[in-house]
């Protein structure tokens, strides 16, 4: 049940490009960040209600491989998969699509630490894991 | 001595910039917000100790006027001044010069609320006074 | 007719937050951008299609003013209205509103100077001012 | 002489911060980029020179692994070694070190492909090659 993919939709700022033309390289991550959070309310929960829960879940590791370009008012689709659960990690895969075209444009991962407050790295605690595990189709995705 | 100036260099980053080829104009904002750690420096203390001491400084307004192009990697020169000291607010006015030509390219100005923990308005209390209105040329300059 | 207002919902990101805990100054100028595409849109044109034609709008002059606070994951709504529409130049009013609260959280405008492709300033051409007068209520809102 | 390495000092702003309490994982790219125009500096050249010499030098890669935590006005040194030259492709390394405490924060690298103002590949000519491998101590620093 890893595999349940969550697609968002972003339009591209004016400001997330620059003078190649095309967006900034650094822009992806917020992509990237934007679809962790469509994927938490695709499971009926928030990365906010995490954090109001004591939790967060800081990025150690990104990686990000640009293929193609992605312009000014292009519509992409982000589309996330938990593709890891270890024992306080989680690792998250993206693609970034042109879906006018049909055309793989990025891909990447990140890896996250599980931490409490004070950012010391605890076990998934059950009730999370639950969460992390949930069908999406099987719950009401949050607006 | 509310006159007494701060400048701060900036090298314009790749990022700061937009696919019309100069800068974007919410950049700006992410350098007025340098000037004004630089500014403190100037006078001997840091925007992060006054958080450290419990306070906050959110901004209240913005206002940028946009007279000239600024370009990736130029050097830009914001030249800061505290312009007026209320009860519990402050005022920041900024000028972004091109050194190398002698251009002014932007002006703008800040206001900001001073601000406990909780983000309640509080009056300026003397010992931070004394610091706003300090001669930089009397102190030692943070490195 | 100027005062037909488009509506703009924007998730706030965590990128777009700082260490206060709410959004940064900042992000409200992307927010302002990505409500004047919609502005666009929602008159059957692209702001991506006028740079096609030849024109950029550059902001010339930015005024926020920051009345609440937002945090990550708000869902906000940005109003935007054409308010002005000088020879070669535009003014935009912002509303921020958090709906769930119905409160007003942030105002501001933006002035912009229609320019060609070399940076200089044309009047405002009767197609384009046809564009921008348009009723939304009478044309397909763009996808 | 791949090694020679460029160190770039970077105050870290407040708007590069979230609510976690510091720095944004996407604040790192801005960083790395910052370096790398620094690393060119070093050799007597500008990324922006290159640009106008009809080169462009998107990333095609990055990479960052996230050991430590950096903070609102921290001075950082991005340490930046080119590690890589093919044919049309560049590598870069980077590590982000706390030098008051002497404590390495973060490590990444970046791809890079040469291409042309059509964004084509090119093959790294001679006299670029030439660029790239000057020994920074044997030639002037750019202001």
């Amino acid at each position: 049940m890893l595999q349940a993919v969550t697609e968002e939709r972003i339009r591209v700022r004016y400001g997330e490009t620059d003078q190649m033309g095309h967006a900034y390289y650094g822009s992806y991550l917020l992509w990237f960040e934007q679809a962790r959070g469509a994927w938490c309310r695709d499971r009926g929960f928030t990365y906010r209600g995490l954090e109001e829960m004591g939790y967060r879940l800081p990025v150690v590791e990104a990686h990000v491989r640009y293929k193609g370009q992605v312009r000014y008012d292009d519509l992409i689709v982000v589309r996330i998969r938990l593709t890891e659960v270890r024992r306080s990690a989680l690792r998250f895969d993206y693609e970034v699509v042109l879906p006018e075209e049909g055309r793989l444009v990025t891909e990447g991962y990140t890896v996250h630490l599980l931490v409490d407050e004070s950012l010391r790295p605890v076990s998934v605690p059950e009730p999370l894991r639950e969460l992390l595990f949930r069908d999406p189709n099987e719950c009401e995705r949050l607006a």
